[in-house]
């Protein structure tokens, strides 16, 4: 009667074994929040009601996972569509398993209304078509401050889990992939289901102009200063902090986690064998990216695992929009669902009830209001 | 050969073994930093080089704690005459056993300047003797912040080790017990080995002439309002949210925390057996305070623990003051000790070592300055 996993792996079973084998005892999930103001191009993000909104969603959704809904703004975390925010199933994986979780601001337009760490040099990333993303200066001390966290919180016995959540960021994860040599143009993964490969492409055109440089960089906080955003560069730091002190580590995201790997590769940053990446089901099935062909480029060794739930058999418009190719990943809600199944064997029946209910919840909130 | 443990339980022996049984495994410290202007009244705290830099000491105390000196100031931590802070033995406690920790601003007049969690409301208390600490909202938002943030970071597998730095701390605390109707004075300790009991008496006796209400009152948080300060309500409140996760708590300090005892048991939260409290042995060993005493009027059914180390061997006398009355407890350094000795058998000439190394070092950074 053994019950079927909703975890799947898609390479380096060996090293993923490895990282989750019961050694670890101290799990701790850790949700990264910021701004890019790429996310305000017409068009680049579906993450927000309108453009300017997804400059408030990074916040907007670490108050839904917290709170139960959105604090500083009257709003439904779904999109008018009724589609929701990924933090739905974060949220359900964390009521599931109780894994302890923590919120990291390094650069949100708004500070959310939860307790929360900040990082020194927290900054909105500017519109790399028109504007550096950064200071030099604020890219050493988001790096250097993440790290810093990361050394606190990380210890041998430690299973850290890495999310995210920030509108535009596979525009800027593909920018700094490219800047940094990787093929990249064409293969990151969108929220939406009609991916804006050509628009992402062209606004990394105009900030290759703009910057002028011949492009690989070879030094990656300049390559973050000018093509990238406060995320990348922040989780970087908090995973090189963290493997410092032992700690094992799932990156939770999509193809995002990928830059992070350029990043951390770039960097000179060991691994290990205790990085993995941990997605859902919806991005490595996705045709319109590559995760698992970024990792194998950048990375080769580094497991990729998914979460393998399906919302097929689901009445809700809402959520079977996911399987069209809405929203796919986020807020680390299949890294998170991944390591509450490792820790309390979670089925697709169970999970599919509870999303349903936290669904008809949330909807709920909008009849409220 | 049976290692003798540095770890001591004075009373509730079987609670204690329930609350570290092994069932534990998610281990994090948590750190909470705060300021009261109680500290600037001379004669209070020695826990600065004058009675303004209390106001300093927090914040420098977990720069010193993460980044092996503090940042904010060019000052070593230790007094004058050599004597180092508590946060010494909390930092080998952390670097001999690897336990992950975080650090919480509630009111810390000035901003460590390593990554924390900021609690919203957080706010310097006021001297009570002449006026209140915090208004009634900030005192409502502390509480409500902290029991998010340790429903967050709880989950039924937790042991969570609760510390504090705040000068003054043992005289707000001691208002907290008198105005929740326990007998308090001349019961608290101190960080000096002449405890100035008249002159804590004096100004909670300023403070009840001041705010002219008949005690006890039997709101809590009007009491912290009035006589109070950020830190014990703020540590009570996450104590709540993160006993509602099913977390077990080990409050690591002294007297003051039998004020967090009196303010949950005044706000009807249920232990369930799972809180102790752990300390030094200089904090049992005190005859100016009675710790055990107050957690029997309050809550006579947590368990109190202590690190049995003594300095008496050492031949540094900075280090030596501890045992003549300096200092005696803070920054969680008893509870840290514990749960270091807890997840990996720490002996007291290992212990010795590395405490004298690292007062060697810190005193080094003195000559470089």
């Amino acid at each position: 009667m053994a019950e079927q996993s909703i975890v799947k792996v898609l390479n380096g079973r060996e090293v993923w074994d490895e990282i989750t084998s019961r050694g670890f005892s101290n799990v701790l999930s850790v949700y990264f929040i910021a701004s890019t103001k790429i996310s305000t191009i017409p068009g680049i993000s579906l993450a927000g009601v309108n453009s300017e909104l997804t400059l408030y969603t990074p916040a907007l959704d670490v108050e839904y996972l917290t709170l139960g809904k959105p604090k500083s703004l009257p709003i439904v975390p779904t999109t008018p569509d009724g589609v929701p925010t990924p933090a739905l199933l974060t949220r359900v994986a964390i009521q599931l398993s109780g894994i302890p979780y923590l919120v990291v601001n390094c650069g949100s337009y708004i500070d959310p209304q939860i307790p929360h760490v900040d990082i020194p040099g927290k900054a909105v990333g500017g519109r790399i078509d028109v504007e550096d993303s950064l200071t030099p200066e604020a890219v050493s001390k988001l790096f250097d401050g993440s790290r810093t966290l990361g050394k606190m919180l990380g210890s041998e016995s430690s299973l850290l889990v890495v999310g995210e959540s920030m509108p535009g960021g596979t525009t800027s994860a593909m920018a700094i992939m490219e800047a940094l040599g990787y093929r990249a143009v064409g293969r990151v993964s969108s929220a939406s289901p009609s991916n804006p490969h050509d628009l992402k492409r062209e606004i990394f055109e105009s900030a290759v102009k703009r910057v002028g440089k011949r492009l690989p960089l070879v030094e990656p906080l300049e390559v973050v200063s000018h093509f990238g955003d406060p995320l990348h560069i922040s989780i970087t730091g908090f995973l090189a902090g963290a493997l410092e002190r032992g700690a094992r580590v799932i990156l939770a995201g999509g193809t995002q986690m990928s830059a992070v790997l350029a990043l951390a590769r770039a960097l000179g940053i060991r691994f290990g064998g205790r990085v993995a990446i941990g997605t859902t089901r919806w991005i490595v099935e996705d045709r319109s990216s590559n995760l698992l062909g970024l990792v194998k480029d950048i990375y080769p060794d580094v497991p990729v695992a998914y979460a393998d739930v399906n919302f097929l058999s689901v009445r809700h418009r809402g959520l079977r929009a996911y399987e069209e190719g809405y929203v796919k990943e986020g807020v680390g809600a299949g890294g998170t669902l991944i390591v509450s199944a490792l820790l309390r064997n979670i089925n697709m029946e169970e999970l599919l009830k509870a999303v349903q209910e936290e669904y008809e919840r949330v909807v709920s909130l909008a009849q409220e209001s």
